[in-house]
């Protein structure tokens, strides 16, 4: 029986958020925007993939998809993903190599790999690498601009959901500022729960320096993103200068990106995310390069897809459960269990739509 | 008087090539797209910028441009041309850093650039470093596919138009056919003309040494984009193997990876492109840095404004004389004289676009 694919359908959803949510260099977010990939294939199986953004970027992803992905993918093999994968690298390379594209290529192959996930009947977490199907979770908060009763109220939610890490933003206009929340926090969750903080790379190398100075006594687990994501080597400045441990990989698109990361950042974690490094097939092959540079593989984002992936890995780190609830619009959202985020036992990605909840949120 | 942007208009256009044109990586052209952006402020000035694809991502531009940037921008202080650029790019960061991003703040930044020249009366080439009206051109073929016979007839043209320097595209199934048609271009041009090769990133570190050695006896000038743009260190590779100059940069998008290009290339010509590295400003922040690497800046492609540029710098290296006929759709095509091109002397970027000849080439 034929492969091919026979259908294309390209969704676009803004979805609002329950309040807003800032960080120190997106801003102020209001909702997400959601992009779906349904592919069917002549032999009748269909898979769905998905990317998603903090607000910007959705027609233009929609946009690549329908007009430059659909008519070329249509009768091309849908069981040679890596095959397609690399065909819409090179096909889209000119205005691509990272951006809009990475986003586009990863709705794109996450559709392909339900699919192949579904004809041989396994979830993802099993056809992935299938080390485990549950992983160490922790919650992320887009909280910079809460108050700090509102940021304490936060965590303590986190906690009664039934998790023991959590995750804060800072990078205020005023470092003691950010000091105090961070004490505050970890007086409130006590020497036992994990506990990240994250910059979105609102500082300078020095700021970075400096941050660590004040907050290095507080058991922080990882400083994510102190700096631009360009600025590889300053991050092995910031970790030469304080021995301190960083992390990164939201902002990282292409392999050749991970790549310098690995050569030059002197990182302690890696954080790819599926939905903008080029779907599983992009994911994968930044968690390869994590396990040769013997650094866990993390996650950002969608954590309903991610925590299969992050569970399948030997070198696993750390899922995100990110503060934007895409899981909360699928059949499955995020399972916890023992503090252990468990993936769906299902064939596919393990990630279900429930249309019918997104519907008012289509854009057409 | 206020100069707030006022309105802002978005077209693509999709125009057909005069012939089939092929690269070793982007396969066969049949046309490109054009995406301008026209720019009003409420003192009644107006500026048209404008970008360009091989023909795919225009629509992808179009809708970043039209949803992303188009409310945001409106009512913003349209003289604020550079603050407008640092805008665009953390506004649109987590989609952006490169891709589809560059080339959309690209366009409108030249419209914002077109509208700083006029309101001081001034052409582009004057205001945008002043070191001369006139640049040394080459042209520069798509011609991997044609024929030795129209390879070489096509080369001929280029002479008899009033060029003395012409690039073609190497990087055919066997590097034996490469050879034969540089050495079959050489022999027809004589000692005296210019002559560059372009593989489009086709090779690997290893055969773009083994080409050079086939060629080294040809007086090229250089030998442009022999492997991937994110092989850095590669290019440094195969110059220190073999001393030969080369250059790049049409696939360079921030400025981040243009610093990366400088450190660890050793390019000997650096060739930014106005329409997808953040337009003029973009442009001038690459120029400089080259001048401060000491290397002559060239460009890529649309040839009618990038004469402005490259005219302009005193480290001023070759302008591309592209095969994509952007300047047939203007008011003034590209002049050469004595071998030099010129830049326009009227106010703006000295790019006034045909929309009448546009016309029936608009997707809506
Ligand atoms: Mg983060
Ligand atoms: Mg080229």
């Amino acid at each position: 029986m034929s492969s091919k694919i026979s259908n294309i359908k390209t969704r676009l959803f803004k979805v609002p958020l329950p309040e807003v949510m800032a960080d120190a260099k997106h801003g102020d977010h209001y909702h997400f925007e959601l992009i779906t990939v349904t592919i069917t294939l002549d032999d009748g199986t269909e898979g769905t993939g998905y990317t998603y953004t903090g607000g910007k970027g959705g027609q233009a992803i929609k946009a690549m998809i329908i007009n430059d992905f659909e008519e070329v993918l249509l009768g091309k093999d849908g069981d040679d993903v890596e095959g397609i994968y690399d065909f819409l690298e090179w096909h889209i390379h000119y205005v691509g190599r990272g951006g809009i594209a990475s986003f586009a290529i990863s709705a794109v192959d996450i559709a392909l790999w339900d699919i192949r996930c579904k004809k041989v009947n396994k979830p993802l977490w099993e056809m992935a690498g299938g080390a485990s199907n549950t992983c160490k979770a922790y919650c992320g908060g887009i909280d910079l601009m809460f108050s700090k009763e509102k940021l304490l109220s936060n965590i303590q939610g986190y906690l009664d959901s039934g998790f023991s890490a959590v995750k804060i933003k800072i990078g205020r206009e005023n470092l003691e500022e950010d000091l105090d929340r961070i004490k505050a926090v970890r007086s409130l969750i006590g020497p036992d729960v994990t506990f990240m903080v994250d910059a979105n790379y609102s500082m300078t190398v020095a700021q970075a320096i400096n941050a660590i100075e004040g907050f290095k006594d507080q058991n922080i687990t990882w400083f994510e993103e102190p700096i631009i994501p360009d600025n590889y080597k300053g991050y092995a400045e910031i970790v030469d200068a304080t021995g301190f441990p960083l992390a990164m990989g939201e902002n990282l698109h292409t392999i050749h990106e991970f790549e310098y990361a690995m050569e030059q950042a002197k990182l302690a974690y890696v954080q790819p995310d599926a939905s903008n490094c080029g779907g599983i097939t992009g994911w994968l092959a930044a968690a390869r390069l994590a396990h040769k540079n013997d650094i866990p593989v993390c996650s950002h984002g969608m954590q309903e897809l991610h925590v299969s992936l992050v569970s399948s890995q030997s070198n696993s780190g750390w899922l995100e459960v990110h503060s934007f609830p895409i899981d909360q619009y699928t059949e499955r959202p995020l399972v916890v269990e023992n503090y252990r985020a468990v993936a769906p036992d299902y064939p596919g990605v393990g990630v279900i739509f429930n249309w019918k909840k997104l519907a008012s949120y289509e854009q057409k």
